[in-house]
């Protein structure tokens, strides 16, 4: 029976959706258990009788605010992160998920959990729709200054994590670039290109729209590029949606149409919305942690919930470990 | 008068297209002459006799290849691109248009016409759309390596370009970075917020999203990042429209609702199409340089060539020079 231990109060609106999502998650996988850490007065008047069974709250009274600084997370020992990620540690819980702090998680999960064996610095890796699937990007936001051999331990990390958790076959690599000729690319980048062209599956250079066109299920860039790349794509889908719903209300006729193709566009939403896919693993530590955005509603608790039972069902790390091993210069 | 100097055999499609276009630009603005360089025996073909005194043709054999070296331009002596080039070098010509091969055209531009005393790099700059207009970003693929000293350089020159071509007041300046705060940003950009904090209208640290925001007017970043911000965004909004459309098939519902909006759409294209703002200037050459796509047709030819005509009788590189001398540290 796996333990899921949660950061009950972390994330934008609350406990409410986050318990939420935990009910949903239970309701649906029977071989898990959900501990919540976080206030207990707040929690317990969520919580039905029928799940007090497969629920366990950590009491605490401290939360890491939004608005706290990362390096506080160590020193806040009674946050409902630090003990959340202290369970984990101390084996008592399997995998961590939280909408809470994010620079908090990552760094309370890399320094209390641990790095895997061989692993420089964890990732986090983000999926993001194409027309037919998703793409696996990372560093979308760990680490803003990379140097090539990071880059080329978060293509063997982004490589086994799409090929034990995301069950893709054979999964190509692309590493991000200015243009897909090998001479492209900054110093880091062109460096890095000759470390990663001895992985297997490697395709080269990919450009910014190759993410979206699912042109490789891997792409590999820092941590800062990666946050740019995900704000810019989002800037662009909500910039699109609001021209759209600007122009709607001038016309009768529009309205109708829109009316007519609302289904398309539920279609549209459920390929864009973050909530399908729960949330952004952050690769090369210990253990199993999702970081969920702030935002996160109980849809998306409930698919991060399933990715971390996904993370820990796999030997990923083992994988991740061995391979570091295999291509290590 | 003005006079343009126009690769005429640039482009992914031939002279037709940019002849088209400068017709059209003719046909709209009496105030300037068109020197159209390429092969005189495709040209002449493509223009009515009414033209003709507004049109001169400099005949030329060699036409640089999309799949042509950037490096190689400069031996090229005879290439439409070079001898573009050269006639603005000798005074013959004011400004240059070229949708061919923009490496090409930045090398010749940056290292035959020269730089803006006080400009150590040119830097490619485009338009892109938000709700209620458009936010200038640079450098978007001239400079894939760049210190805090070049970004700073492209705050004053985006500021200036703002200010004296797109006619807009006090230009906002913000720094693309993964957050925004001050703490926020890589080595460099962190280094350059303290170069640009200096600068008049700088607000600071800007996200993915607020180029589509409008938060600013003026957003800048190293070339390798401008660039796959530019075909992430370009890559989002494909998508978007391929997925639009995949569903559309399927209903025929959702096709009469697609009529029904098809104003809308036309809207959404305006707003998202390239053409309609022409090309990217290369800013900090001491002539105006006008990189148009190599996908234009007539219309962004046209557009490309009012944008090389509003930088000429502009003071742009003469502000730009004093503003460099100003806030050298």
């Amino acid at each position: 029976m796996l333990k899921i231990a949660i950061d009950a109060m972390g994330g934008d609106f609350g406990p409410t959706p986050i318990v939420e999502g935990v009910l949903a998650a239970l309701k649906k996988d029977r071989h898990f258990t959900a501990i919540l850490v976080g206030k207990k007065d707040e929690l317990l008047p969520l919580i039905p009788q029928k799940f007090s069974d497969r629920i366990i709250i950590h009491d605490c009274d401290d939360v890491i605010d939004m608005h706290d600084h990362a390096t506080d997370a160590l020193k806040r020992k009674d946050s409902s992160a630090y003990k959340a990620i202290q369970l984990v540690k101390d084996k008592e819980a399997d995998a961590y998920v939280s909408a809470g702090h994010s620079g908090a998680s990552m760094s309370l999960a890399t320094l209390r959990i641990g790095r895997i064996k061989g692993v420089s610095r964890p990732a986090i890796a983000t999926l993001l729709p194409t027309v037919n699937g998703a793409t696996l990007v990372l560093d979308v936001g760990a680490n803003v200054d990379c140097d090539a051999n990071n880059l080329k331990e978060f293509a063997i990390m982004g490589q086994a994590y799409a090929h034990d958790v995301l069950d893709i076959d054979n999964p190509l690599i692309g590493l991000l670039s200015n243009g897909e000729e090998e001479s492209k690319g900054n110093e880091v980048s062109k460096e890095a290109f000759k470390l990663i062209n001895g992985l297997p599956n490697f395709v080269g250079n990919v450009e910014g729209n190759d993410i979206f066109n699912g042109t490789v299920d891997v792409v590999v860039c820092d941590g800062f590029i990666g946050n740019i790349m995900l704000k810019t794509a989002e800037g662009v889908a909500d910039t699109i949606g609001k021209i759209i719903k600007d122009n709607l209300r001038r016309s009768l006729i529009s309205i109708t149409g829109a009316v007519l193709m609302r289904k398309v566009f539920k279609k549209l939403k459920l390929k864009v919305d973050y909530a399908e896919y729960g949330g952004a693993p952050l690769i090369g530590v210990k253990a199993p942690v999702i970081i969920a955005h702030g935002k996160s509603n109980a849809k998306a608790i409930k698919n991060a919930i399933f990715q971390a039972i996904a993370t820990a069902d796999s030997n990923l790390n083992l994988h991740i470990e061995e391979k570091l091993k295999q291509f290590k210069d």
